[in-house]
């Protein structure tokens, strides 16, 4: 067995390997830009599989396009253990959001075969394709088809430029047949465990001084879709009295909405992210609003409590505008829980290497949610300079990645011997 | 001279001329659309110099667009007598707005001759080109230009497919020069009065039953563009505590314009018409917001009085929200009062005539705004049902139009003997 620092990661070896992945970018975009279907994102995950082939894992693509690493383990019939996260980026993100998970588990198998560690089951590192939320409204675009969640609906829906996601699966090398058929191709021996490194992507780790984020579970989020219908009128010659505005009551509208993220118990939060106002003419009173907003909690409860009182809100509240509200409501993902033996495997070696660590939710979702269908599932978290994330002030101290990767490998291998 | 009933609008004549001009409209739009610069248009006002032939008037378009027919008086050397409106229209707008003032200032015409009226001025009957607001940020654009108020820099706005307002001149057969030099053409003789007939466009007149709005002053317009500046931040892990939410900033922002509006004296009005959030994305707090709002009144104390008391609130409920705000105001034009003694003549015939009238001030912006600038102005105001305008069901009865133009027609007669 290796001596007790042997796992320790080799900073430089993974500073070179996010500073040579950071150049691979769309240099006509602010920040660190590799959008899904994009040709950086395509060179980038040509980077992907070389370094995979030379930290001597066996690389394939899936038919949904995830690139998979594949370190044999003594027992081939076992079911595996998986690892991950993904490459591309928001539209100006930034250098660390996916990129740690994918390169620290590069980091943990050369880890592993320099101490001749040699797991019982196959390690599978994932490079899952498009996490991010695209054009398409669709995020995880890999793990939701591995997961067997990604449909025919969802490859009609268009992009902005009119483009079917089919189509652009099939301009980016992939036949959407395979990538509708990829979940079958997974379930020979069926998976074991799934862990995630990820930076936190807010700052609750920084400001507590933790250097390890013990994911409990990832929020469940409802969004909100509203149409408030008022009546356009001279913006000039209307009295006040008599308007029927449609951006007054969407504006109270995002008042309560905030209003009721800040009621949350910890980590609910509550979100408006646009309104779009009609006609929007400077002399027209506003006749309609479309509103979209979100709610996000690892507490169900909450969510439904306040979705009821939210509803009941806006409502009432448009009404004394005159002004009627249509609200649509959807489950973009219910609240999935880590499995409770992964978090505890992740604490133990945690206390065991004298690293700090505190349980939290994640507001964000993650490749994760989709591969919890499969089997259990874990993530451990990384601070985030000032929360800072999806912008080009992204960062996490070199540090903080070196500590995330080295209980990452040590998870790995406890989780191999996990009944 | 004609008997007292001579003067009387011929009801079915009015209605043809209303009931044609409607028909020529923009098919694949809503309601009746005919926008400067359209084909449409270009038909509609061709219709509208044969009408003017048709009255008897010596029909000229001058550099700016207007189309201009003069009904010769006695004194070729006295300044002269103008009325008019316009025939354009918003975007899926009405059938009555600006064309009761060409079409009714066209049967006052008809009615003078036919009953040997000969004025000692010529009266001026003017179809502005273009006084509805448009791409450009624009409105009045034959009025403006007459007036000496349209410049070389107005020119070069784009419209929103980037063309220039200089390139829609020349596309519509006229050249810009000549429309910067339009006001020169103007100054032979001077004017005597201007005079306008319209639709209120508010509900003030329908719910007192009064036939008859003499207009006290148009109302000054102030605009502001508000930027309000927060935070990118990930919508699902940034607690509510840290956020810089520009969108909850703009949204308090909304509701204060609406407040001091609610609070205006009678005929003070405060609108926002627009929110445009970035980056807009659900998963994003918004991180910068551009607001549309204006505020009108008559009562310009109360105009700089509510700006400043706006400015501060507005500042402060950003600060609040962590959000910092960049307000620009602008004067789109001061109040314009209508002269005092043109007010009086149409209030002695009103009351002669035994119809019921009232002063009124106008929040909607007219040509007569900038022929102001030329010659002391008033106008007449009739009735519009439930106040609707800028939209298909904009409405004035027959009998309504009938009395307008009755009075117009006196107040004309009796403008071109007053000092």
């Amino acid at each position: 067995m290796a001596g007790p620092d042997a796992l320790n990661p080799v900073a430089e070896r993974l500073k070179d390997d996010l500073t040579e992945l950071a150049t691979i970018r769309a240099p006509e975009s602010g920040g660190w830009t590799r959008t899904v279907f994009s040709e950086p994102y395509r060179s980038a995950r040509d980077w992907v599989r070389a370094r995979m082939r030379s930290a001597g894992l066996d690389v394939h693509a899936d038919g949904a396009g995830n690139l998979i690493g594949v370190l044999p383990g003594r027992d081939p019939s076992a079911p595996a253990l998986m690892t991950g996260s993904h490459t591309d980026t928001v539209e100006s993100g930034g250098r660390f959001d996916g990129v740690v998970g994918v390169l620290g588990a590069l980091e943990a198998v050369r880890l592993m075969r320099e101490n001749g560690i040699r797991l019982e089951r196959d390690l599978l590192v994932v490079d899952f394709l498009g996490e991010e939320s695209n054009d398409f409204g669709l995020s995880c675009l890999g793990s939701r088809a591995l997961a067997g969640e990604l449909t025919r609906a969802h490859l009609d829906r268009v992009d902005h430029e009119g483009v079917r996601l089919g189509d652009r699966y099939t301009g980016f090398g992939l036949d959407p047949s395979a990538v509708l058929g990829a979940a079958g191709d997974f379930t020979t021996n069926g998976l074991h465990r799934y862990l995630e490194l990820h930076i936190e992507q807010g700052p609750v780790l920084e400001e507590h001084g933790s250097a390890i984020g013990v994911v409990t579970a990832i929020a469940g989020i409802r969004r909100l879709v509203a149409d408030f219908i008022g009546r356009a009128d001279h913006a000039g010659t209307t009295p006040m009295t008599v308007r029927r505005d449609a951006l007054a009551a969407a504006a109270a509208a995002v008042l309560a909405v905030r209003q009721e993220g800040c009621g949350a118990p910890v980590h609910g939060v509550a979100t408006t992210s646009r309104l779009d106002a009609e006609p929007g003419s400077p002399n027209v009173v506003p006749a309609r609003v479309r509103m979209q907003a979100e709610m996000r909690s690892v507490d169900v409860g909450w969510l439904s409590d306040a979705q009821r009182r939210l509803a009941q809100k806006i409502t009432e509240q448009a009404g004394e505008f005159g002004v009627d509200a249509d609200l649509r409501w959807s489950v973009d993902n219910d609240r999935v829980p880590a499995h409770a033996d992964v978090q505890q495997t992740i604490t133990s070696i945690t206390d065991a290497l004298g690293i700090g660590w505190e349980a939290i939710p994640s507001g964000a979702t993650h490749d994760a949610v989709h591969i919890a269908r499969l089997c259990p599932m874990g993530m451990i978290f990384i601070p985030s300079r000032e929360g800072r994330s999806h912008c080009p002030e992204e960062w996490t101290e070199l540090d903080d990645i070196l500590t995330g990767v080295r209980v990452h490998t040590e998870t790995l291998i406890a989780l191999d011997r996990s009944a």
